[in-house]
């Protein structure tokens, strides 16, 4: 979660296109979407997928992450050890790079919509990654938590984000599901994230997929000076 | 937090007895109250704390956690990387053993209470620990989150308990600041946990402590038989 800001949730998507496996005959307009994990060759479009998340949250002013900030504190522990980042790259065709990362520690999940209509993508440019025209969508960050409970450890999903032209086809569904398929192959016994109490379309789509909504608890944050000031031995 | 269950709240104490760094003069009855990082020892000890916080919360029967799941999967990374136990240990002596932790890693805190009468606790043979009437009291478990917003790291703080006989003497308050110098130390941005949101006395402690309650945000949980299903493809 930023500041005090949502995951913009993946949004319910009534409307959403067909997704297929890789490998599937495409029909209409195809758009393969690759989920990988993030390199910190990425940062550049992390640090502008983090702002466009504050915009949209209408707290670009709580802000203040830097490409340095990010490159410095994220990428310090193996994946899913710490702090881990999973991107999703689109392209309308296959795709014919190897990811850096396919290898034992994550093998990319590939999944082909089918598409009515092309998507008219503004920033192609910017959000370039690789050859061809794939270009980054979204991405999630994620770590571990611990469930004192259980015994064991989980995940929790921090930020969750999909480009706005690329949102309502299942998209943000598909960043969640990896997640979740990740923390079932490591024997992990949850994922957690927030959602903000009057987002009720996002409280409906997480019930759709199997999450359960606590309803008591609060967040309770020591930040900035009131932080600080324990550092003086308060 | 465990499982839907709260960490109990360091409860509020308006008759605190005085708290004075170690080498003060002690009046009255004396508790020396000492905060250090956990061993993989421990582990009985955390079984047991965590058992009575799940009494406390009347949600043992959620509780599932065994000495072996604990030891499986904490201590698997160097202390403050990832999942992080400082054990809350009092005695009516000065603390003459040196922790085995004692070292660069993380210096042993130390107060001393000044109690008008001393302690019966009828536990003290179960949480005895090191040399003379050392007695485990609680313990506080965290690991580190993170923060797009702020681009850094913070910490977690998933459960907070202390013995039923030692609350209301200012210890919930010494882990939790224990937490905090150390969030400040490594130069972190934000310190978190949850509250039962009919919990009024604990809400009014933690804003007493500088804490913020976010009161928009709820959490979402993925477990059990749905978090499978993802495993399955799904």
């Amino acid at each position: 979660m930023a500041a005090a800001a949502p995951p913009p949730p993946p949004t319910p998507a009534p409307t959403a296109p067909t997704m297929v496996p890789e490998g599937s005959t495409p029909v209409g307009y195809p758009l393969f979407a690759r989920i990988r994990l993030a390199h910190p060759s990425d940062v550049p479009h992390i640090h502008k997928l983090i702002h466009q998340m504050a915009v949209f949250e209408r707290l670009a002013n709580m802000c203040t992450a830097t490409e340095s900030s990010l490159s410095s504190t994220l990428f310090t522990s193996p994946p899913f050890q710490s702090f881990t980042i999973f991107i999703l790259e689109v392209s309308s065709q296959p795709f014919s790079d190897t990811p850096l990362d396919q290898n034992t520690i994550y093998t990319p999940d590939v999944q082909v919509l089918n598409l009515d209509l092309p998507i008219e993508d503004p920033e192609k440019e910017i959000f370039r990654s690789g050859i061809g025209d794939v270009t980054v969508a979204g991405f999630v960050l994620f770590f571990p938590n611990y469930s004192t409970f259980l015994g064991k450890p989980g995940f929790y999903v921090e930020d969750l984000f999909v480009r706005d032209c690329y949102r309502r086809k299942g998209l943000g569904r598909m960043l969640l599901s990896a997640v979740a398929k990740q923390a079932v192959k490591m024997g992990y016994g949850r994922v957690e994230w927030v959602v903000l109490d009057w987002n009720v379309n996002a409280i409906k789509f997480y019930e759709e997929m199997g999450a359960k909504v606590l309803s008591e608890w609060r967040i309770c944050r020591l930040t900035g000076e009131a932080l600080q000031a324990y550092g003086n031995g308060n």
